[in-house]
């Protein structure tokens, strides 16, 4: 951690800070440069460090050195992690394909979808059953009886179930039916949520919240890692800007930034992060050729009475023709799908 | 609801588009425009149909047009919502004002700074037990043990109680201590906490999430509201952009546009909305003179040593400053303080 | 363009905004609504009107219809454009791709580095000889001498010239010695400047502003086509986000979206759109699997020692890698690199 | 300067690094941690530097220390600047205010509208001869002309003219006219600008641009500074967000923070910093009570039939209010008004 001390700071708060950095475990160094002094704080950079030192007379900023999170870092894991449940696997070669509709409607349409989805090379079935919605009048999901809705479609397809839950209390029902657990992006920092999920041991997919940094991202990671559950499934679905022309900002350097910094897989939601099903496909394709180990899409036979998010979801014509494509770009960079 | 057709649309298109607005339960009105065609839907806009219109052929875009939050809204409640708690009042011709520690850290710490703030001014005490940290590896609260501490200040100087509660199953636990139930920016959209809140039908201060839209906040409380628990005090804090200067940027124009918009009353937090100590009372002056209904300010005998959030923390002599100066400002928009 | 009035709108109100739309010379249509009337304003949504309408008693809200740019819509012109410069050709079947150092440092730089990348398989040359630069202090490039530099690289190597213009009075002097001018990101806005160069006829990369939505892009590169010069390139280089980890986000929504929208090509710069050389490559391999029609790279001998943008330049052997790695995802979307 | 080598750099990364931060003629100083070392570069921090250390093999990131801005520092110039033209006075005890309309249209309206500004308060007029506008098919201004009717209010009324020069070129022309020169926010970093407009040495009102951050925005006033002008005035005028309620977001943690780090007086656009009449008396209390030098307003006779920026423009009745508003704040902060 590095102590920027003001221009303007006298001798006796330099001193100061100095026995402040001592008597908070870590070893000081300073510096003292051409126009103001700077004190190196050795030793290990707890969290609450920074907000211990910040407020100190004549400091005028606080840099800290070390990434926040440990568990999710790829320098404490060099290998990297490929998570499974029953068949379903995303960090291996094979680029990952989630697919299915928004909200599960009822148990002819879930079956019946999932059918075709895998028959077009999906490897696992989502469709939500707890659905978190903006306004309290939209339709919150079938709930327990959407779950059993999944749970026949699995046994009639074999594909993996993955599911959002939104309370910690939900978290052993859900967990009873699904193969993975998701954790939307309004709950990314929903931190009971994170630790029942990590106490469940369940894979989990959890997606960026829609304004997260990169290191609240994997913070939130760690949450769930730090109880002992190392299936995490990290998830970029598009971040809050100033855009207009698309629902959110589809980041794709999120991709290879994470691949570098951590040993998690990391997949792409190319329906929520354009908000047009006009762009899901172009964006797969790129999600793909950046590196990412998995896609996550909104397929439905029949957009237009969608129970939830129409405008974004591909008809399974669609998603066979995106499935064609992203087969030549995954080739491309030496993967399979 | 207005729905855009593409210049090319077809007849064809227009035609289903007419009739899939009736099969809805709304009205259709065809608009020949000279370059495309819009449909007018008019009847009651219930949350989905945007989702519904939008993926039809030939739909370029849907355009809302109502608001939509119903009982959040002054077009549905003409007088303004006055909260009260125990003594403390918000939305009234008074401005209130939270004051308080980030976290409560011991029993003695609470009230010693209580009954400094109490005599300053301060007309409800902030603390908190449960806190929500961006890392598993920090200081997470005193929990039960901090509602009682909490408590032991109210018995000792009578302010009201305003603390977070982080989890749908703590409710009653929290609500049992707390005179005003406080939701967290990152838990806005934690529908069944929302909900559990509502129920409770306690006062409850829910602050805007940090990359909010007005109308997701204002629905946000709606499913306060909705549950019959009139009590919400909005709070805005601070939104994330791209500025780095500040922690947040504090976007002031939150509070004139809310005071036209709905009838809740609306509170500013200048810590949390700057991060920085030296900005809190300008911040804090601003926020007056803008219309705001209250002030929630973190204090501390020592922000150096404050268990989280010391960057941001005035001290008891800052905040009698801050109070002086901000009553000259109520005074000048015809408020009291 | 619809007018949405206000539910407590009155009758005289809404009979004055009826008047107020057919004097600018539009064709009012009143829709009443259950709770609020709309009115269309039919005929050519000229500027303006939208400022015109909206200050209007009663008024909510002013919705317009139509996108706001003419000849840079694929609506008026359905044939896509290839803008073409002495060889250089963007638009076509081929992926374009621009590489060279972030400043022309000296002629031997620049001729053996052009060398090197025609080789590699760039087909035009970059290479900053007025350079705009955050602070007054940094260094502004080589002026005409690096004008002359570039020409000397041009002659040696048949490569097209691509460089930026930053003021109208130099138009002249830069088109005299480039094949394309360039137009900064932030000048996007500068319309003396757009118009300098409209008026040069000369082909234009049009880098996209770091906060500018695509409709103000759009019209953007309207204002160069307006003054009768057709070639123009679009170029997304990332814009301004609350992310950290990147310089600025690189939002590749925007390339299939703009092929819709427009019939301009669109090239993406992967160098300015992270501003870290580790994600240039596989950033580059997204863009051209997202449909881009060329890419814009920095590139130096010694990155270390580049006169400007260093972390984010890449070296000619990185270069030919990602030549080769990019190769294979053009193949793959049919196009040839 | 503070180069933060990764955790795994070799001791041959970390000696060449400290060769090449001499080689730039800075000092370096090796500090080994737990985890990783840093390496402070002492000495001048030169713009560029970091682009010259970032590069480096085994460097994780550079952390500039000193802020990039010079002669707008109040390190430099502890003493406040006043802005002084014409009896316009910016930086005093007195809160300045410049009103006035968006586009000059004739003679005849901007001598009308001078005159009653002045009799409400007003202490300096804005009109616009010169419009940037996001159209080719906007409204452009009246150019000389319109300067000339300005000049015709000033000889009328007294109050300096405040007014926008676009090019470098217009510079001598505009200067001749005007008592202080504008730039505005799409040109804040239009450099050939800033110099031409410093070289002038005329009193120049600085607007910020939409997304640059506080650091570019004082560099820019830096441009101008540089070239021996002293009389900058800076003008917060609200940034871009995801915000979609107002116009732009307005951030008046900025006037605080300005007011601590620079010398130079500062103004708040409420207009353009909220895009709707109603927020620009709230706003306008607020920044003053924030701290705010001056401000700037759009007032017009009739909103509806102004040539531009109708729906921010308040009439002289709503300006004489907020005027009156305004002076109460300004004295509960000590100025006048």
């Amino acid at each position: 951690m590095i102590v920027v001390m003001k221009p303007d700071a006298t001798g006796a708060q330099i001193e100061h800070m100095r026995q402040h950095i001592t008597s908070l475990g870590m070893t000081p160094q300073v510096i003292t440069g051409q126009h103001q002094t700077v004190i190196a704080a050795l030793g290990e950079e707890r969290a609450g460090l920074t907000e211990a030192l910040e407020p100190g007379e004549g400091v005028e900023k606080v840099l800290p050195i070390m990434a926040p999170y440990k568990r999710a870092s790829s320098e404490l894991k060099r290998e990297r992690t490929v998570v499974k449940a029953l068949g379903f696997e995303v960090g291996g070669k094979k680029v990952a394909v989630i697919a299915g509709p928004c909200s599960v409607e009822s148990e002819e349409q879930i079956v019946s979808i999932a059918r075709k989805l895998k028959e077009l090379g999906a490897t696992a079935l989502r469709g939500g059953a707890f659905k978190p919605r903006t306004s309290p009048y939209s339709f919150q999901g079938h709930k327990e009886k959407g779950l059993q809705m999944l749970a026949a479609a699995r046994a009639e397809t074999g594909l993996a179930i993955v599911t959002e839950v939104m309370a910690p209390e939900h978290v052993p029902m859900v967990a009873e039916y699904a193969d993975v657990l998701q954790i939307g992006a309004r709950n990314m920092q929903n931190y009971q949520l994170l630790q029942a999920v990590g106490d469940s041991g369940k894979p989990t997919l959890l997606k960026r919240g829609m304004s997260a940094t990169i290191d609240e991202f994997l913070l939130a990671a760690e949450y769930i890692l730090d109880r002992g559950n190392p299936n995490v499934i990290l998830c970029e679905r598009g971040i809050r800007t100033y855009e207009e022309h698309t629902r959110f900002t589809l980041p794709l350097a999120t991709v290879p930034y994470l691949n570098d910094k951590s040993h998690l897989p990391v997949v792409v939601d190319p329906s929520h992060g354009t908000g047009k099903a006009k762009l899901v496909a172009p964006m797969s394709k790129a999600s793909v050729a950046a590196g990412a180990d998995g896609l996550i899409i909104e397929v439905h036979e029949d957009p237009e009475h969608a129970a939830s998010d129409g405008a974004q979801t591909i008809t399974p014509a669609a998603f066979g023709q995106l499935m064609a494509q992203c087969r030549r770009i995954a080739e491309a960079v030496d993967r399979t799908m």
